[in-house]
Order: structure tokens, then C-alpha cells, then sequence
């Protein structure tokens, strides 16, 4: 059954057939359309039998002292791109911000902020993507919320998730526990992401070889922390603002000065090339599936080969280490020898790329 | 310090002056243009130390064995209105729901979807309303993200807000546990929000009469639990779809019929006025300070005594029954004898009024 059948014996008109597969104003209502949209578009994927229940919110077990929450809105332009969607990215980036802090992410909520006029058939596309990257993730969707503006007042579908971690064990980490000494990790080629989003909605033509590396992390995190007992200070997933903009908040954070090698970052070729055609900086580009590391020299070793031994981090490799000098200051060594300053960037190198 | 004057050195162009007072698509860049929207626009209202550590994810402790989680996006349109403000609503919303379901409310999170444009100004009016309705409701803002659209791409300001909320003892409410026997009660007149709502889109001129009732519930919810040794079985806050909705949701859930004395149900003046203006039927339109409440007959009279000797619930009454005749409907005794069955509405009476 669609949502438009519901209509049926209180509609007074008949609804344009076209009409019959888009998203209307009134499945914003609260009313019977809302109902059938939750019903028929929503419920059939996201399965928890606590989402179900349809309570005013959801009631789940916890276990531990603490919990980890994090929020993330989703207004990534096109909604669909080589590697992922909009809801992949919600799923994956909520997570791995649980993972970021080294909790074990559990639940998610989910809201969809949805344009009048969005195809159905692309919003059951997205809600089934989510439902698949949460179960593969073995996190459980518990609460979620539809609501629908009018045309031109919003762009096709924004996406709201929270989550919520346990922690196991002591194991904590945050971008103010850098200490001088530590090495700098990266999990992965940087890049993917933002690359990809922008070549798809530029139309670069790289379409065919970039893919997002939207990925879900916390296995990845949980064998890290796992070989190195859980010497890990720092990790952060590189998002809006990339590589520097998070190395930067975490230099500020625990006022310790962080020196990049610049022939040791691993860039693939395709980012390489699409960033030198629109004179973008690697460095600045989102990535949805790496993460930063940091860990004591001495536990350097096993973590490299700990991330390599998963398929998540085969390419992680050291670029750079955390400093006493030039605190909240993050420097480039660069290939010819010289060392310049990578400073945040001021405003809007790649709006709505997550 | 502005947000604006973060661009000092690296500008190339002086921004006009008009353009500082307003949010720019860079402020959601990640760089940054948008750590001085959250440093100068958001942390100096909310002061909680878990967010101004400014991790992937907020850590927070927790308590018992149960959550109760819930999360809701926002696009009430106009942004400001008598009564309150897309914050304000938000905060409220997120801790109604909570307490529906007998939890207290804890820890909320926030996330803004800005469009391009919208005055810094009212983006600091609100966050500051939201900032004082979290604090007077005892609940901690631990979590938040700003994503920034272009012009044209949303309509001035999304909000979600996801809320936890933790359990005192084994009390628990939810829509599936109406039973025959059991007596609705309203905890105060009904439609206030949503004609307060549709007088200023719409300029009825009744916006001198008419205030939104929003309002934080758990208060009032648990002088109830208290009063009634937590004897209540249903309690719902009739929002998006009024009462009517929230009573045909909880008639299906709970597999009963619910029937409806016209003449009890609280409707003040000027909302009756606004709705017969408008052709509207206040029990479909939205409330977001009162609830529902459905409690056994035996202990119906210490319920309404408990509510009304709470400022939020001074009003309250029966309105009507649960039975085991007709499941799954509502229906009205009229005022001149007849009876109607009120269903759920088709489709979009009142859009954007959350």
C-alpha cells in the first residue's frame, strides 16, 4: 500500500497521478498521511521493535556510568553519490563520533526534515540505506520524527541523528589529551569524500574513480585500542573542514604544537587531480571513513599495524608528530624542504558536503 | 568580537555592513568562519561544561538501567511568536516527550539548519530562549552542530533537538497501556499553540489574545505520578494533529474505544473565535503545554486534584472515557446528544506549526 491510497474515501479529489509519488505537505500534518508515511516508508525498514512501539520516546537498556551523545544535521548536496547518500553519511558520521571519544555506539535517532515535492522512491532508497548501514553496524534506530515544508523551503532531504555510545572499560579519548611526543596517524587515504561530492555535483568528470569513504569506524577504533591497551590520546574523525581544520582544533585544544609531513599524507590520485583542477588543498577536504590518531611513540608500531591488519585502515600510515613548540599551531614540512603554517580556513572552501 | 571580523587577514574583499549582522554560507564551512559562530553565537548561552569541551560526542553520566530517548526537528514557521520561538518549542517538545513517558528529562542535544541570511540577531534570541528554557527545566544542553545552507535552500532556521531522559522507579507510561475503565483527562485548554501559530502567519488579529501554551510538562507530570502512586496509565501530549490525533494513536496502540464528552473539553474564547474564522476544529489543532492523561476511575479525583494544584495544570478535567466497545476509535457526544466518530484527519490542516 502507498501513502496516497490512504486518501481514499476522504479525499475529494482525485490526486494527480504524478502527485501520487512525491512527498506532500500533508504527510506533514500528524494526520493520516503522516501515519501512512511512517508506515509505509519508514517502518518497513527501520525495524527495531523499540521504534515500533511508536512511544512518545524511546525506552532502551543501558548499562555502564556514562553514556556518549552526539548530534549531527545532514544537508550533503546531491542527496545520492558514488560511495553513499545522505543517510549512509548520517548513520556512518554519528557513529564514528561515538567512536571518536572510544565508546561502542548503540542507538541512533533519526529525523527527516523533508521538501514537499521529494520523490518517494528516493526517500524509501535513503531509509533502506540507513536501515542496512545501521544493522551492519550493529546499532539499533530507536526514535525518529518526519516533517515536511513546503516547496523552496527546504533543498529534497535533510537529516537529523543522535547517538548514543556505552563505554567498555576506562578507555576514554579527546582532541585535549595530545601530549608532546605522540605520534600523529592517519587511518587512510584523505580526501575521498569531499573529492567525490564535489566532482559529482560540479560535474568534473571523475565520477567514475572517485567513491566516498563513508565508512562505519568503530571496529577499526576497537582493534586500535584493543592492540595498544588503550594507549590512545587522541582520535577525530576529519570531517567539514578536513585534516587541517581537525588538526587545528585538536592543537588548540591541548595547546601542543602538531608538525605534518607533507610527502608522508596519503592523497590517491583522482583526489589529487580533481583538488588541483578546482585549486583545492587535500588537506581541507572532508572525509566521512579516516580518522586521526594520536599515540605515544612507543606505541606507534602496534597501532600502525593494528589499523593495516583491518580493512578499513590497509593504508594508515605516520604524518607527523605532536610538539611542545609553537602551542595550538599546526606546520607543514613540505616536500622541498621548506615548513609553512596550516592556519583554519576562514569561510567557504565546500559548502553542503555532509 | 563578531563573527565577522574572524575574517580580518584572510579576506580579500571588505563585506559589506549589512552582511555582518547576517549568518553566511561560510559560517558552515567547519573553518573558521564557523568556530566563531559557535564561540561568539551559541557557547556564551550554552554554558554547559560536557559541551564546551567541544568533543566528537558529549560523555555524561548516567543512572539505572533504562533511557528513555527522543528526538523531534522543528520548522515552525514564523520563527517568533507570542509565547515563545522555534527554541523554545524545541526544548519543550523534546522534554514533553520524555516525560510522556514518565522519565525525567536529562541531557538535550541540538542541532541548527541555518539558511543563508537569517540575522544573527535572532539566531542569538533564540539560542539564548532556548538556553533559559533548559535551564529552568533542570535539563542540560550537552551536544549541538550548525550546518548552514545557501539562500532559498530552508527557511530561516531548523532546529532538532534529541532528548535522554532517565527513570525513577519502575513507573512507566506509554500509548499501549489504555484500559477500559479508565478516565481521559486534559490538563488544560486545548488549541492555544496552534491558533497562536496560525493568527500571526496568517494576521487574524487575534495575536493580542491568543499566547502558545508552551510549556516543560515533567513538572506537572510528576506531581501527578506522585499524587496517583503512579496509578496513570496513558499520558500524550497532543501536538501536530491535536488532540484528536494523539487520541485515535493511543485508541489503535492500546486497542480500545475512547469516547468524548463535547461539552467538557476546555476551548478558551479567542481559540474558539481563531477556529471558527478558519473553519478549524480545535481538536485537531496543536497544543504544546498540556497533555493527556488516562488514569483508572478509582483514581481519577486525586489526579485532577494533583494536576490542578500545579500553575500548568489549574484547568484540567475529565473530557471523557476509555471502553472496550468500538477499538481503535474515538468517538464525540455532541453537545445536542448526537455522537460522531472523530477520525484522524486526511491530511495537511495546519502545516509547519512545529
Amino acid at each position: 500500500m502507498t501513502a496516497s491510497t490512504m486518501q481514499g474515501a476522504g479525499a475529494v479529489c482525485p490526486t494527480p497521478s504524478v502527485e501520487r509519488e512525491r512527498v506532500l505537505l500533508g504527510h506533514g500534518s500528524g494526520g493520516k498521511l503522516s501515519a501512512a508515511l511512517i508506515r509505509d516508508h519508514i517502518l518497513p525498514h527501520f525495524t527495531s521493535d523499540v521504534l515500533r512501539e511508536l512511544g512518545d520516546a524511546a525506552v532502551v537498556p543501558t548499562a555502564g556510568s556514562e553514556l556518549a551523545i552526539s548530534t549531527d544535521s545532514f544537508v550533503v548536496n546531491p542527496l545520492e553519490f558514488p560511495g553513499g547518500d545522505i543517510g549512509v553519511l548520517a548513520v556512518h558520521g554519528t557513529i564514528n563520533d561515538l567512536a571518536m571519544m572510544g565508546a561502542e555506539p548503540r542507538y541512533i535517532t533519526v529525523s527527516f526534515i523533508i521538501e514537499e515535492g521529494l520523490e518517494l522512491a528516493t526517500l524509501d532508497r535513503i531509509v533502506a540505506s540507513m536501515a542496512r548501514s545501521a544493522a551492519q553496524a550493529g546499532v539499533a534506530i530507536v526514535a525518529g520524527d518526519t516533517k515536511v515544508v513546503e516547496r523552496g523551503k527546504a533543498d529534497g532531504l535533510f537529516v537529523t541523528t543522535t547517538g548514543i555510545g556505552m563505554f567498555d572499560g576506562d578507555f576514554r579519548a579527546g582532541p585535549t589529551r595530545a601530549r608532546a611526543g605522540d605520534v600523529v596517524i592517519v587511518s587512510g587515504p584523505i580526501g575521498a569524500h569531499g573529492m567525490t561530492i564535489m566532482s559529482t555535483r560540479e560535474g568534473l568528470g571523475f565520477e567514475a574513480e572517485l567513491v566516498s569513504d563513508t565508512a562505519a569506524l568503530h571496529p577499526l577504533v576497537r582493534r586500535l585500542r584493543e592492540a595498544t591497551a588503550g594507549q590512545v590520546h587522541v582520535m577525530r574523525d576529519p570531517t567539514r573542514g578536513g585534516v587541517a581544520s581537525a588538526l587545528n582544533e585538536i592543537a588548540a585544544a591541548s595547546q601542543v604544537g602538531i608538525e605534518l609531513d607533507e610527502e608522508s599524507i596519503p592523497v590517491d590520485g583522482p583526489v589529487y587531480a580533481a583538488c588541483e583542477i578546482l585549486g583545492l588543498d587535500p588537506l581541507y577536504v572532508a572525509n566521512e571513513g579516516i580518522f586521526i590518531a594520536m599515540v605515544p611513540d612507543a606505541a606507534a608500531d602496534e597501532a600502525l599495524e593494528a589499523l593495516r591488519s583491518h580493512s578499513l585502515g590497509t593504508r594508515a600510515c605516520r604524518i607527523g608528530r605532536v610538539t611542545s613548540a609553537n602551542p595550538g599551531t599546526v606546520w607543514l614540512r613540505t616536500a622541498i624542504g621548506g615548513s609553512r603554517v596550516i592556519d583554519m580556513l576562514p569561510g567557504d572552501q565546500l559548502p553542503r558536503i555532509c
